[in-house]
This record gives structure tokens, sequence and C-alpha cells, in this order.
């Protein structure tokens, strides 16, 4: 018997047919002994049509206000999904976020979860009940509904797994597990069976999208063993867990890539201490997440600045840059937005040598040229340019022979 | 300045035009210096389509789970109006009907309000906020959702003015009051100005459907003036309250029908004491509610009992009377779906003799035949074959001259 929290996304639930087919799999599992919390999202496009209510309102809808729109989302999965187990004979309760005591900060529409309550979850696991929460909702100090932003529900099923020290955590999602590389594009590309929290980190920020990054760092910092595996079978998936040695054996776990950043280039500004905290310290007070940084010495003591941010940050990146310029007065400003990063994720890389070069080798035999390069003690990134992405990732998975590893070879 | 407490149904918000068309409202009414606090219902269809959601997974969805479901519709609207109100200018909070401390006993889906808090409404009023709550909702003390049924936002619209003791509540609806017969079927139907809350009572359960009975029996308790009126234009409407010295000179209010009954007779029961006892404390049980009731003797000792059910509850009546029958040992039981009950309503009638009598003229001329009477201190009711009601309900509309008083004599 074994304590699972499971969690559900919103194409899982999106119809009656699919709730009735993930009651029918959370029965199984509770019949087989195990006690079961389930966290959902919002049915389908439910929350794509409360965004769209508030915008037909106003172009800036009140944030607070927000929160309880899209609060009803999730709340409407987990009565849903609760009838559906009791159709089926199985019991079950559903709370609400603010119900089982996920307390979070107070900024809207995207809290941090400051504290999860259990005694709730347990007392009615201890009446043999199926738990089933609400994913992506909590409630500030006030009692002010909040949402947790993008990822928000897998995040609510780690903090539970957390609180309730649980056996393990599973993400069931469309995909049979996380790939050495995206499947749609290398098509010899192999799930992996296990995979260290650092380099799921890594491969989740560097673009693979089957796993939201704050997720598995909350995992990572309570030790919960995430299992990402396909809804609509019974295969085992993708284990997430603290590192082993035979991990270690492993030079490269992945290739990813990510096709949602811009590249900005700050050219010949004076190379001299202060420069790149003025730079970088006006786009943090803006809001903007900056990825890669790289500088370079350039002539007569002056550098280039390039850096990264999501397209979405585009534009706003640049009017930043652009006032900044008044105070560091560049040589000028360069920016491409058709480019994309690929990168190469593994802990055996500490260990291994000549990761670098075999990938930078794989890449200028496919004739795709480099302009950025950036690197981490377990992830290798490049900027290239957005065109060639399918040619370098399909390269670099042949170079490291990713599509003839044998599959569980890790655990 | 006047503490106001207005309640808008689905219809007022149901889309985003009839959402800033309310908010607009409100805004005005709190720039002219008032304190309003607003009760909303689901938009439009929500409502409806919720429940579809959950008859498409199973036929008899678990009650507690249902709520949990249905309050996500009230949710929706108290964000959507606090969002418009906000977008113009007009400062808002919403409130969940957990949030603001309506609490109710634990019968799930028809739920009765046990106590209202006011602490938060009044903290946000002193802010200047206009403050949005969910009708139609509340919490049990274990804080598992509830809703109200039938009518529940009309509850917790007067619940609310009760607890904060407002100046009135207002009602928005799609008519302009209420009238002396439903305008639709008698053109020259007039708006009522004053009617006392045991006249506006009986009227509601007599068939007028602008008010919910529980509503206005829940305003006679605690003396909140209602104030039923349109939404789409500024006019006045009728106001409930405390009966008058005026009212008193008006006979008859109005004149309502209700066609939503069936009548059962059980012929030739012994007529000696506890038979009746028999025949309801079983229909009780059964959870039926039995509106008229009618017995007369007969012939050898034998009595005929007659009674109306609300049509939905026909078949479960009937199978209740075919088992008392195995004690009552009846001659035999008769059945009618097709009738309806026509009612005369008013204050005046305690003093004026002759009401009755009246009455049963206009549906002689009319040529409209009386199956059953029953009459209250302030009510006269009869029951027809259900294709006379048009004809009956405009002969006694016109033998009281009812389209000729002026409106507003009972002020």
């Amino acid at each position: 018997m074994a304590l699972i929290v499971q969690k559900y996304g919103g194409s899982s639930v999106a119809d009656a047919e699919k709730m009735l087919s993930v009651a029918r799999r959370v029965a199984k599992n509770r019949r087989e002994g195990n006690e079961v919390v389930v966290v959902v999202s919002a049915p389908g496009d439910t929350t794509d049509e409360l965004i769209a209510k508030a915008q037909q309102i106003t172009d800036s809808p009140d944030e607070r206000e927000m929160d309880v729109l899209l609060a009803t989302g999730e709340q409407q999965s987990i009565a849903l999904l609760s009838i559906a187990l009791k159709s089926l004979g199985c019991d079950a309760i559903s709370f609400t976020g603010p119900q089982v005591g996920i307390v979070t900060d107070d900024v809207h529409t995207k809290a941090r979860i400051v504290r999860v309550g259990d005694s709730k979850i347990r007392s009615a696991l201890n009446l043999g009940k199926v738990v089933i929460v609400a994913g992506f909702q909590g409630e500030n100090k006030e009692h002010e509904i909040t949402t947790l932003g993008r990822g928000g529900s897998d995040l609510t099923a780690v903090a539970i797994a957390a609180a309730l020290k649980a056996d393990v955590c599973e993400f069931y999602k469309d995909v049979d597990g996380v790939f050495t590389a995206n499947p749609s594009m290398v098509k010899d590309a192999k799930k992996i069976t296990f995979i260290s929290y650092d380099e799921m980190l890594e491969m989740a920020s560097a673009g693979a999208q089957v796993l939201n990054a704050r997720s598995v760092e909350f995992a990572k910092n309570f030790g919960i063993k995430i299992h990402v595996r396909p809804t609509f079978n019974e295969k085992e998936g993708t284990i997430v867990m603290q590192e082993t040695k035979a991990m270690e054996k492993v030079v490269i776990s992945g290739v990813t890539y990510n096709k949602n950043e811009a590249k900005i280039t700050v050219r010949g500004v004076p190379d001299r201490p202060g420069i790149a905290s003025i730079l970088f310290s006006k786009l943090g007070k803006a809001g903007i997440n900056v990825d890669m940084i790289i500088q370079n010495i350039g002539e007569k003591g002056h550098s280039d600045v390039s850096f990264t941010v999501d397209k979405s940050e585009f534009k706003k990146a640049m009017k930043v840059v652009g006032e900044a310029s008044k105070t560091l007065k560049p040589a000028g400003i360069l920016s491409d937005e058709g480019i994309a990063k690929v990168s190469v994720v593994g802990v055996g890389m500490r260990s291994h040598s000549g990761v670098a070069a075999n990938m930078f080798k794989a890449l200028a035999e496919a004739g795709v040229n480099i302009e950025m390069i950036s690197t981490s003690e377990i992830k290798i990134s490049v900027v290239i340019d957005e065109k060639d992405v399918t040619k370098a990732v399909a390269a670099i998975h042949k170079k490291f022979n990713l599509g003839k590893k044998v599959s569980g070879v890790r655990g």
C-alpha cells in the first residue's frame, strides 16, 4: 500500500467520457489498496473561456477578481471527478485549494505557496476516501482566493505530496514520458526511464515542456519522487528522482530546444565594472526574465553584451535597453527574434570531458552556425538560427547515440 | 445616503454588455452617495449547463459535489461584475458566500441559512467599496460548500439586508413590478405600488412568480423593505412592506393562478378521527408538499378527501395514496392533472364581506365550474379546469375593477 498523489491536466478531464476514464483509473488504484490524492486542472478550454469573458468587459481586468474567476475552472473539475468516482462506487470527496489549506502570498495571478495543510486530507484518507484537490489555487492570509500562475496545478500536486510525505507524485500527460529529444522531431528519440532532478530542471528550463521547472525544483527540495506517465495507457513513464551512481554513467540524458526566445545584443559599451549591473538591474526591475547572458571583450576597451529573453517580453526588453542606452551609450543595439536555443543535458557531463567539443562538432558537420554558447555543470546550450533547429537536434541526438541507449539502464 | 442591497438575476448578467449595464447602474447609485451591496446569480444559462455536465456523467450526481459544482456559477458573476465596476472606475470587491460568512445547515442543494456575517461587508463598505456577494451559496459549520435551492439568490439578498439592517432590498427583474394579474393574460392588469408582506406571501404561494415565498417570509420576519423593480429602465416598481392603514382600504390586491398542480381525490373513506392523519402523515414522510386540502362528509358515514400537489410530485403522491389505501380501504381514487388554481389576495378582505360571493359570481357568469374552494384570512383560492384559466382570471380581474385602480393609492 502506497500513498500516491496523482495529477491530471485539463485535457484529461475535458469531457464526461474522459472524466469517467480518469475516475476508473483512480478507482483501480484505490481498489489495489493505495491511498490516492488527485489534483486536477480546469477542464479543457475552461480557463481560456473564462479569460475571454473578462476580456470582453475590459482589456485589463483586476487581478484579484481574475483569481476569483479562474478558480472556478478547477472547482468544476473536482466536483465532476468526485461525482464520477462516486457513480463508480468509489468513495471520494473534493476540496478547493482554500478548503484544503493551501496558503499563498498576496501576489494575485502568480502567487507562491507558503504552507499546505494536511489535516483535512489525512482525515478523509483515513475514512477510506479518495481525496480530490483543485490545482492552481489557494488563499492568502486574508482568505482571498489566489492562483499560482503557469504550471500551478503541477505545483499544487508536488506541494501536497511533500506535505503528506507521499511515496510518489504521478503526473499524467498526453505523452509516454520524458524523451531524449522531442519525438515529433527526432524519430529514434527514446523514452528516459530515470532522470535526476537537476537534469530534469535543466531540461525543463531548456525547453522540454513536459514538466514545469518550478515543480521540479519543489520536488527536489522535498525529495518527492515524480513519475511522468501517459494518461491513456498503463505503461511506466519517466521517474524523476535523486541522482544515483548509475545515472552518472550516462553522459547525456537528452537534447532539448526552445524557439520562444529572442536575442538582444548591446554593442560597444565601455568595458568597466558596473556596466552589466546597470543593464540587468533595469531589466530585473521591469520584471523581465533574462535567460542566457554572454559578454565578450571587444576592441579598444569596449565590449559586446548579448542576452536572450522570452519572445513575449521582447518588446518590453527593447524599451528598457533603449532607456539604459542613455547611460551606457553603446555603439549599437542589435536584435534577433528568429533564434532558437538547443541544449544537451546530463549529470555524466561532470566527469566526462569533450562533451562540448562533440556537440559543436555535430553542429559543424550539419552546417549549423553557433551564435551564442552558454554552459552549466550539467548543460551546454547554444543559440542558433531558428530554421536550423530540426537539423541541429537530430545531429546532436545521433552524435551522442541517444537513439541506441537501452531504456532503463539508469535505474 | 442609504444602505441599499441590490439583487440581480442571471438574465441581467448573461453577457458582457448586460454586465456592464448593471455595473453602470450600480456605479450611479454609489456616486449618488449610497452604500451599495450587490447580490448576483449565475450568468444566463450557466447553472443549467453545469447541471448538464454532471448529468452526462451520472443520472444521480452526489449532492455535496453538486453544490461544489453549482457554486462556481455565482462565483463567475461576482468576479466579472467586480471587474466591470473597476473598469468603470468604481471601487468594488467580490466575496463568495463562504467568504462573507453565510453559514447554513447541512442539507446540500437546499440548505437553510443559519447565520450571516456582516463584518467583512461592513469593512469593505467603510473603505468606500461596492461589495458584491455571490447569491445562492454558503457553507456549513465544517466549511463545506452548500447551496440554497430555488430562489436561493433572493434569499441571500434578504438575509444580507437583514444582517446589515439595510434601508431597502431591491430586486431587479425583467418585469416592471408586481401586477394585479399576469399582464400577458390580462391586458389592463395594473402594477401594484405598495403591497403588504402577507399579501405578497399569499400571491407568491398562489403562483405569482416574481418573488419567492421564502424570501418574502424572511423579509417579513426582519422587517426588510423590498423593492421589486425593472432592470432596464429607471421606473419605480412595487414596494413590499409592513401593512398600513391605507392598504386595508383596498379589498383585493391581485389575482394569481397556478397551473402546476394536480388534484387527487380519495373517495368513500370511513368518516372517523385519524383518517386524514394517516393519509397526510404518509404524504409528509414521503417529502410531498400538499397545497389545498378539502374534506366533505359524504353518505353513510363516509367522506371524500381531495387535495392538490405539485405536478412534479404527482406520481410519487399517487404511489403513497395507493399504499395508504391498504389501510384506508376507500371506495375509489380519482386524479386530475388538468386543473388550475386561481386565487384572489387582499388584506382588505378581512373587513369586507362578500368577496368570496363576488368571486364565485364572476366565475359563474364566465361559465367556469368550481371544483374545489379553499380560503385563508386574506386569500380565496378555487380549483378549476386548466382550460378555463385565462377566462377566469380576466373575469375576476374585471369584477373587482382591478384594472381601474389608481396606482399608488395604497402608499
